[in-house]
């Protein structure tokens, strides 16, 4: 099939498509704040009606609505996963222009939320619109499932999914995250890590204290630095008991996709403004364990007065966020299990385990039908091969999506970010011209996935169960 | 001599003098806000000249003034420390009457600085006049010096003290802090430990990244803990290279004061709300360790995020502030020096050390003439015997003064509050009562300079070298 026609509508509506963005992300809603959360979630079922899907707001106990809407019709169903919530803006003063100016400079839109992940639903639903100007109706039926939650760890996802497992079930599953990478190739991911966050927190007196106590009263910021020291080596490498052995080798597959996986050192290293990897690192090496390896992340510690001005006090309390990101086949409760006994065994019983929030792995075979076709539309758009990942190292509540329905669903992930988008940092950004790329090939695998030929067919998805609004 | 006469003075005023500290506590001088910081330098400097005593207030820099004053003359010239400045409030919301009403329920003045210490030097104030007017002129040259800038570690006060140490040269000192122990017993010190408070700094990456980096970009706060983790043993023990060997053994004196002090172990726990001491000390262990065992305190570790609302990220810098209290022989340069040594050879040469402060300790003889005049005065006002601590655990800017001239000055330190004073939280408070005892005491303190043989003469102060105001 050409594209020409598809293309041309695309190009010649990209400002719209553009200005549709920019109004999106002058609505401020970030999740943990929970202002203006009602008006994006509006603004995406209207959206989603735009393009003529079938819709309802689904709303789980107290928490942000989840906009789900379906379009198209055929025998192959596919969900298409976004979240309309947006990260915190952090320091104001760290970003070039307002968080929610939303202002292109030099075809550079810059917004909280235009990276993460605003952007990719308004290129998928310009995708969709422009599929449907130009080719009519969509030959695979599209499940949006956009939620609110993002940043809270998606607890009403996750609620929403095991009432709805029907609403869930299809053939494959687009996720919203994604990059080129700094040579400017489009990422695929076939999978993400999954994650255990928590919180370790140790107790001392019931206040902090004048310092001049600290040869007798115990101090939490000691008793925490110790306990953690034991977790992860002088070298980096996790030290939990028992930990290692849970970790799976790499399939023929992930060996095959790590040799056409080779990071831009020099890029990143530039970028980050690092001297070097971790344990000196370099090569197939690093790609493996960027991809592979489970990790331990102290996110953040807090205790005592850190704060301008000379106090020196014996805190009351200290507490570090940690979080872990898990390969195969690492559980977020086997972590939790794990750590607990590893500290207990070292006499740290004292120090409290809180979880945070965690999600499971997802890996997905690059045979199934998302993955063909989100490989196989790349290259016309972009100009080079994509590079595919097996696992994102970042993770998402892909198991509540993809995990409703058994086997799970296969999910893949790209998107319209770039390199330097900075998704939780300041001046979040997308180029415009990868934006209308975005579109451009999102079209592709829309039609990719009804005109594969299927490898590993699986159960056709249902009609949807629920009365949605047109 | 008999007291009754002065005592019978200082009863009949016990008002007056309580409305003088009331007025100077209505005066805010927080010294970290910076504001009416003049006006109460101006207050104390008339306070000194209404007991006749000359002065002169001495501005270093931009530092907030430093009050001298001399009253008295005699043989012997003894130096009076005290502070005009007092702690920030912190929350009001803590307090049951504002900080600044001094406000008085029950016999207690409640008030922002009433126990530190304006209400010290009220009452040195007022047992100068009242020895002044029941017996005459003072038998000895008594040289205040009240600084603004306890609370800012005593930048001008070291200046000053450079500068002028021909104004510093005196038979010993008088300390401004004290209080009575939980037993109502009047605690007396004869020095303090020596502070070294540093900051230690790790940096990874030029900001925050996303976590799904933490398997291969180094991350500070790992490097932080790691660090950490060498300078004390889980047990509590300072494990720096060579540290240990600089800890002096206790003199003879040492041990003979050590039997006579008891710590209100079980009041003290209950204060702190705490199970135990560190590693499970007791009884005369855990004085010992209390005042003759250096500390090593995190008195804040600040890294990441871990404010509200989950955010998963791999640091970009990570800051530790330790608090050494030094006993002899150990000062701060040597503490630096050890703990950089100490860091190099275990490979974290990349932790940056950064001097926050530092104070040496002060130790003076129980023989010396101020300490015995302090020990011998207590019984007859207070009715027990006091307790004598050979060091106070806490620290103060004493190196500066009694520092100036060599060798240095023997320092004492005793004062009017109380075991619940809570000089540096909400409602700080001292009793009437207290102070009222307080005025007593240092009458005969100050006969007691004047009247003792001289054991272990020194050399004599010389007249003061600056003109001042009469």
């Amino acid at each position: 099939m050409s594209f020409t026609r598809f293309d041309r509508y695309v190009d010649r509506h990209a400002r719209s498509f553009t200005e549709r963005l920019q109004d999106l992300c002058r609505m401020p809603s970030v999740a943990a704040r929970g202002t203006g959360m009602r008006a994006v979630a509006e603004k995406v079922e209207q959206m989603l009606q735009r393009v003529g899907a079938g819709t309802r707001a689904f709303k789980v106990g107290s928490g942000f609505p989840i906009i789900y809407g379906e379009c198209g019709a055929g025998p192959r169903c596919f969900l298409v996963y976004g979240h309309y919530d947006v990260q915190p803006v952090g320091q104001l003063t760290e970003w070039s222009s307002g968080p929610f100016a939303a202002v292109v400079v030099d075809g550079v839109l810059r917004a909280r939320g235009a990276s993460n992940s605003k952007g990719d639903l308004v290129a998928r639903l310009a995708a969709v619109e422009a599929y449907q100007k130009t080719y009519g109706k969509l030959p695979v039926c599209l499940r949006f499932v956009v939620e609110g939650e993002d940043g809270l760890a998606s607890p009403s996802l996750y609620r929403f999914a095991s009432e709805n497992a029907g609403l869930l079930r299809a053939d494959g599953c687009v996720w919203d995250d994604g990059y080129k990478d700094t040579r400017e190739r489009l990422v695929i991911n076939l999978g993400f890590k999954g994650i255990a966050f928590l919180e370790l927190r140790a107790y001392g007196a019931r206040t902090d204290l004048h310092s001049k106590w600290g040869g007798i009263v115990p101090n939490p910021a000691w008793r925490l630095v110790q306990a953690l020291s034991t977790v992860v080596s002088p070298k980096g490498v996790i030290t939990i008991d028992g930990f290692s052995s849970h970790v799976a080798p790499l399939t023929s597959d992930d060996r095959q996709m790590l040799k056409t996986i080779e990071l831009d050192e020099a890029g990143l290293r530039r970028e980050f403004r690092i001297g070097g990897w971790l344990h000196g690192m370099t090569g197939r090496e690093l790609a493996k364990e960027l991809i592979f390896g489970p990790t331990c992340t102290i996110c953040g510690i807090r205790t005592g007065h850190t704060e301008a001005g000379a106090k020196t006090i014996l805190p009351g309390a200290a507490t570090a966020r940690l979080d872990f990101r898990l390969v195969p086949d690492l559980t977020p409760e086997l972590v939790v299990t794990l750590l607990r006994e590893h500290l207990d065994k070292r006499g740290f019983l004292d120090v409290e385990i809180n979880e945070l929030g965690s999600a499971p792995y997802a890996k997905s075979s690059p045979a199934s039908m998302v993955a063909r076709a989100a490989i196989e539309a790349a290259g016309e758009v972009y100009g080079q091969p994509p590079v595919v990942y097996p696992l994102d190292p970042a993770s998402g509540p892909v198991g509540a999506v993809c995990g409703a329905n058994d086997p799970p669903t296969p999910v893949v992930s790209f998107g319209i970010s770039h390199a330097g988008s900075n998704p939780h940092g300041p001046d979040e950004n997308i180029r415009l011209d990868d934006f209308i790329q975005g579109v451009k090939y999102f079209g592709r695998v829309i039609h990719g996935l009804a005109a594969l030929e299927d490898e590993a067919p699986q159960k056709r998805a249902q009609t949807a169960l629920v009365k949605l609004n047109k």
